[in-house]
């Protein structure tokens, strides 16, 4: 994603700042914590690489962000690893809270190394993005470290409120369809808002501009989300791909879900009566947008999707390179078929 | 512990300061999250009170240190917060990580309301404790902010070392008797010699107290636990009450245990055979006694408990109220019988 030569200079700088990080703040005496860290960040044992790297979304926003409105985006990189920092410390939990065996293509932190390492080796990486956003008095100044700071843990409340969320909603039979936006802001759109705001900050934007950046940051979280749910039942995974990757299978109560329930009609009728079966998901799924759902999913995603296109476009109005990047970034996040 | 007059004003601002934190930074859309944090600091649910609340000697430290030094403690009530929401985020997850089911006499947060949400009710507690300490710009300064955050910091990478190095010693068959000091070191030591520190800083104390403040902490951290070693083989608890608790059966590798160990003699010779029984626990007391390790341990606890006190005579030379309230909470602390 983004091959365009700005990111393609950013994204080693990303690795070489946590890496920085890592060897830096672990003193000798804890570097036998750093094989877990780093085995997550993918920089280390058995398919190590840009797969198992991930994306790094985060923290290319947060370049990308201040870069757009003609800041030096070195200055911002304590914030690009903060984040990144922030999104793998959550992943490393969620994976010991969901039971997930398997985090881009290999066993996840806690089936390598047990739930009670892996706890500690999420809290490890937590702990370094606070070491990493202070930092932030070194390349801009201690005003803007504080207020980073200060914007990087009001976002981890909302990342552990949405996840809270999250999980309660699991055992809750009825979910009403405005329960769903407290927790995808939490879980999903306040670290990408957090990530313009810290690019802003970084290059010392406008108060004007951090609003924009804001609004950019939030919308593209939202409605990355709300497509992902799309996907998750129409898109290549939930119908053309195997259907036991259906959120139907599942049993996440997405969007689409939750706008069947609020319908009680046939679909309602189906999912209360117990967990949707493999070979159901196809039926259900073509049901569930005869009864509305697979529209109305679309158009909010598309109405997100022009809210974060519209504040980007206030934000970043220099036409640079890293201002095309990010628009390419967006497109391409929002555009995506799976 | 501790009826001074001063600690008994200190302690209720400790607890205001807290529910403070947790009532302005808990989005309302997340309040669901506060029971959790609520019922595991004593305040809420069954058996709430003073016994469920323990006994806030780190907050106390912090703010004793910054009276002995003539500054308002109460400027230093962020970071008293801040060094206790670490102190019980900690503990949540330790509970987790070691299966414990009981904590201050009530069922831990993973016993009430499961692994996952309480995993997250630890993360919260951790960003809680991050927005304390920032908020040390609104009583001191923004530098004293910053030094605050980044020492906090380093302390957390500290505790989450020695609670890896507890964890992979429980596996090693070979452990030095060296290798139980940087355990100790961030598991005990570290979080009680920043909170030294923090009150030195919230008093603005100069840098030689802070050097005292810092070696007062760390040595009160490292002889409270070398105590709680001697204590968990021929205390109360190990000898004279339940020998189920003995530290000999739970197979700690305590101070005395890694002395018995080098020494290779009888002791070594049964603890390498297997699990030691309760039944056993006060004959192998006894066993390791005459092998020097109890000589040894207190010694050494000795050393440590006259280290501590004679910094704290460095850094709180002022004859008030405060410094003798601090003197009185060490003794008590590396006096006590159980």
């Amino acid at each position: 994603m983004g091959s365009d030569k700005i990111i393609l200079t950013m994204l080693p700088a990303i690795e070489s700042e946590m890496q920085r990080i890592l060897a830096d703040s672990i003193p000798n005496e804890y570097k036998g914590m750093t094989p877990l860290l780093a085995y997550h960040l993918g920089w280390e044992g058995e398919r190590a690489g840009q797969e198992a790297q991930g994306k790094r979304i985060r923290p290319l926003i947060v370049l990308l962000c201040a870069a757009t409105v003609g800041g030096e985006w070195r200055h911002a990189l304590p914030a690009a690893a903060a984040v990144e920092l922030v999104h793998n410390f959550s992943l490393i939990h969620d994976d010991i809270q969901d039971k997930s065996e398997i985090r881009r293509g290999r066993p996840t932190v806690w089936v390598k190394w047990g739930v009670a390492k892996a706890i500690n080796a999420g809290d490890l990486m937590f702990t370094l993005a606070q070491t990493a956003i202070l930092q932030m008095c070194q390349t801009v100044s201690l005003q803007a470290a504080l207020r980073s700071a200060e914007i990087l843990n009001r976002t981890c409340i909302r990342l552990t409120g949405g996840q809270h969320l999250d999980m309660a909603y699991e055992s809750q039979s009825e979910v009403t369809l405005d329960a769903y936006w407290p927790m995808i802001d939490g879980k999903t759109a306040a670290l990408l808002q957090c990530s313009a705001v810290l690019g802003g900050i970084a290059a010392k934007a406008s108060e004007e501009k951090l609003i924009a950046f804001s609004k950019f940051g939030k919308n593209l979280g939202l409605a990355f989300q709300v497509l992902d749910d799309l996907l998750g039942i129409w898109g290549n995974a939930g119908l053309i791909g195997k259907s036991t990757e259906s959120d139907l299978v599942s049993g996440k109560k997405t969007l689409p879900v939750l706008f069947g329930l609020a319908k009680k009609g046939l679909f309602y009728n189906r999912w209360t009566q117990g967990h949707i079966l493999p070979q159901e998901a196809h039926l259900l799924a073509e049901l569930l947008a005869q009864e509305g759902a697979r529209d109305y999913t679309r158009k909010i995603a598309d109405d997100l999707t022009s809210k974060a296109l519209d504040a980007l476009s206030l934000a970043a109005c220099e036409s640079n390179e890293a201002c095309t990047a990010l628009k390419q970034l967006a497109h391409e996040l929002l555009n995506r078929e799976q």
